[in-house]
C-alpha cells in the first residue's frame, strides 16, 4: 500500500487527508506515476463541430491535426472520440498529451493558427488546453495493464494506493490538497478576437475525464454493464450536459472513443468542466443522478467481485488561471466553456 | 445560515472542515443548542433482556427504573424502546438524559446497584452510559418542533446550519473535529466483577442514535416510507447487527419506541456502537447496505420535497475513554459491547 501522492511531491501539510493512516480501501486501485523530472503535463482537446454527416472540411481537419500530432514536438499520446451534443451537433474531439510544456509551446503556435485561425469552411473548431503542474492533478485506475489518457505518457503505474474508495479520495490524491483548499476565484469572461472567441475561465477550474472500457467483458457481465450500468451513467451525463450549470458544471461531453479507423470502440468517457473541485465532489456524493450511478456501479462490482472485466479510470485536474486556454471558432454558443459565459451572464 | 458548532465552542482550527465557507446545503437542517454553561451531557441506556413474553421481573424492573427516573436528581428526559435481538431475546431499553454530571453521579450510584447488583431473577440487565463533553457530540434534525433524545434536554434548536448534506458533515458538526482526528486508541477488554461483566472499551468510541418518526405521514407518503424506505433501512440495520463486526460496528439495535403505555409508537431508531467515527463514516458512505438506504431516502425526499412529513434526526458521540461505562448482568454474550469482546478475542 502506497500513497497516491508520490514521495517527491509530498510536502509539510497544513491540511489533513480525510482518512486516517490506518485506512484500508476495500478493493485495489492504482495511479499513474511520472518521472520526478516531469513538472507539468499538457492536456489539449481539439474539437471539430458540424451538423449531420461529416462534411469534407471536417475530415480534412481531422487528418491535418493527426498529421501535426505525428510531426516534430507532437504529443506523446493522443486519442479521438465523438459525441452528439445538446444542440444536435456532432463533435469529434482529438485529445493530445505532452509532459513537456516547452515542447508543447513550440508545437502549439502553428497548430493553433491552423486550427482556429482560418474559418469560413462551415465547421466549428475549438481548442481547450490545460497545462497543469503535476501537483494539480490525479488519476485513478481500477486495474493495471491498459493506461488511458494522460496515464499513457506516464513512466508507469503505482502499486495499490491508499487514497481511494471513499468520498474525498479524489481531493486527497491531488498533491496540492496537502496545503490548499483549491477554492475557485474569479468568473469566466469572454475575449472576442475576430472570429475567435476565447474564454478566460476561473482560477482552480476543474476538469474530469472519467472513462470506462467494456471491451474485455463477456456474456453476463457485458449484459449487466450495457443494461444496468450504462443507461444510468448516460442519464447522469445527460443531466450534467443539460442542467449542470446550476450545480457548477459548465459543460459535459459523454464521448465514445473512436479507433484509428474512425469506428467507435467499446470505450467511452465523460469529460466535464467544473467551476471547482468542490462542485464536482458535491455532485458525485449527493446528487440523485450520480448516487444512482454509484449505486449501479456498487451493485455491479459487488456482484462480480475481482472477476469483473470492466475497466474504469479517471483523471482530474484543478488548473490555475495561467494553466488554461480556451478558444472557439464558429461553434454554437453552448460549446464547452462558451456555456460558462452564458451561465455567468444569464 | 449558522455553523453547527456554537460560538462558545469555536476554537482556533488545526483541522479544516470538508466544505468551503461558500457551501450552501440543498435543504435545511437543524441542531440542538445547549446553554453555554452545560459542559457535559449524560446518555444512559438501561436494558432488560428476556426470551418470549415479558416475565414479571422485567415488568418490575421497568417500573422501578421509571420511578427512579422520576425521583431526586433524575434525568431531564427519558424514553423507552423495544427490539428483538439476533439471539431472539427481547430487549427493552430505557434511555435517560442529563445535562449535569454531578446530578447524574448522585442519582446513578444507587440506581446502578439496584439495576445490576442483584440478579438471579431470570432476566438480563445492562447499563451503557456515555457522559461526553459537549465538544464531543453533535445532533441533526430534519425539522423543528419535535426534539428527540438528547435534544429534548437542550435549551432549544438552532436556525439552519451549514454543515450537513455532505459526507463528512457529521464530523464537521462535532466541535472537537476543529482540532482532533478523533482516532480510536486501545481495544475493548472485559472486567469480571462477580455476576457483573464490565467492558472497558476504546478511546474515541462512537455511538449513534439515528431515528425516524412517521407518525405525521399520511396516505401515499406513509405507504412510500413503509414500503420503499423502511425495508431498506431494516436490511441495513440487520446487516450491522449480524455482520457489522468486520467493519467496526460492535453492536446495532434497531429499536421501536414505546409509548408511556408500553405500546409501540410510530417512531424507531437505530442505536449502534462503533470502534470509531471513521468506521461509521466508511459504512455510511460506501457500504452497499447504507448506499441503498441513502438512495431510498434521496428518492423519497426528492419525490416529496418540503411537503415530506417524515421526521429524521440523529445524535452522534465520540466518547473519551473516561466518558464511558458498560455493565452487563445475566445477558447473553452478544449483548451490546459484550460483542466487542467476542470481536477482539475471536
Amino acid at each position: 500500500m502506497e500513497s497516491a501522492i508520490p514521495s517527491h511531491l509530498t510536502t509539510a501539510r497544513s491540511r489533513h487527508r480525510r482518512v486516517g493512516d490506518d485506512y484500508h480501501p476495500p478493493y485495489p486501485s492504482f495511479v499513474a506515476r511520472h518521472k520526478p523530472a516531469v513538472t507539468n503535463v499538457v492536456m489539449a482537446y481539439f474539437g471539430v463541430q458540424y451538423r449531420g454527416d461529416a462534411p469534407p472540411p471536417a475530415a480534412r481537419a481531422l487528418a491535418e491535426i493527426a498529421a501535426r500530432f505525428g510531426g516534430p514536438d507532437g504529443p506523446s499520446h493522443w486519442d479521438r472520440a465523438h459525441y452528439i451534443d445538446q444542440a444536435g451537433f456532432s463533435n469529434v474531439v482529438s485529445v493530445a498529451y505532452w509532459d513537456d510544456v516547452a515542447r508543447f509551446d513550440k508545437w502549439f503556435a502553428p497548430a493553433r493558427e491552423a486550427w482556429t485561425g482560418g474559418g469560413g469552411d462551415g465547421i466549428g473548431r475549438f481548442i481547450e488546453v490545460l497545462r497543469p503542474s503535476v501537483s494539480r492533478y490525479e488519476t485513478l485506475f481500477s486495474s493495471l495493464g491498459r493506461p488511458e489518457g494522460v496515464a499513457v505518457i506516464a513512466e508507469g503505474m503505482s502499486g495499490e494506493v491508499q487514497e481511494h474508495a471513499y468520498w474525498g479520495g479524489m481531493r486527497d490524491r491531488i498533491p496540492l490538497s496537502q496545503t490548499s483548499e483549491m477554492a475557485p476565484r474569479g468568473k469566466p469572461s469572454l475575449v472576442r478576437d475576430g472570429a475567435r472567441l476565447r474564454v478566460i475561465a476561473n482560477d482552480n477550474l476543474c476538469l474530469i475525464r472519467s472513462g470506462q472500457d467494456w471491451s474485455d467483458t463477456e456474456a453476463s457481465e457485458r449484459k449487466m454493464y450495457l443494461e444496468d450500468v450504462e443507461p444510468v451513467l448516460r442519464e447522469g451525463m445527460d443531466f450534467l450536459r443539460d442542467e449542470g450549470a446550476a450545480i457548477g458544471c459548465y459543460a459535459n461531453r459523454y464521448m465514445r472513443v473512436l479507433g484509428a479507423d474512425g469506428v467507435p470502440t467499446e470505450k467511452s468517457y465523460g469529460q466535464s468542466w467544473w467551476r471547482s473541485l468542490s462542485a464536482l465532489e458535491r455532485w458525485a456524493e449527493s446528487h440523485p443522478t450520480h448516487v444512482r450511478i454509484f449505486g449501479a456501479a456498487m451493485k455491479y462490482l459487488s456482484t462480480l467481485g475481482p472477476s469483473a472485466k470492466l475497466r474504469l479510470y479517471h483523471e482530474v485536474t484543478v488548473a490555475a488561471a495561467d494553466e488554461q486556454f480556451f478558444e472557439y471558432q464558429s461553434c454554437h454558443p453552448r460549446t464547452g466553456m462558451l456555456a460558462a459565459i452564458e451561465t455567468v451572464t444569464a
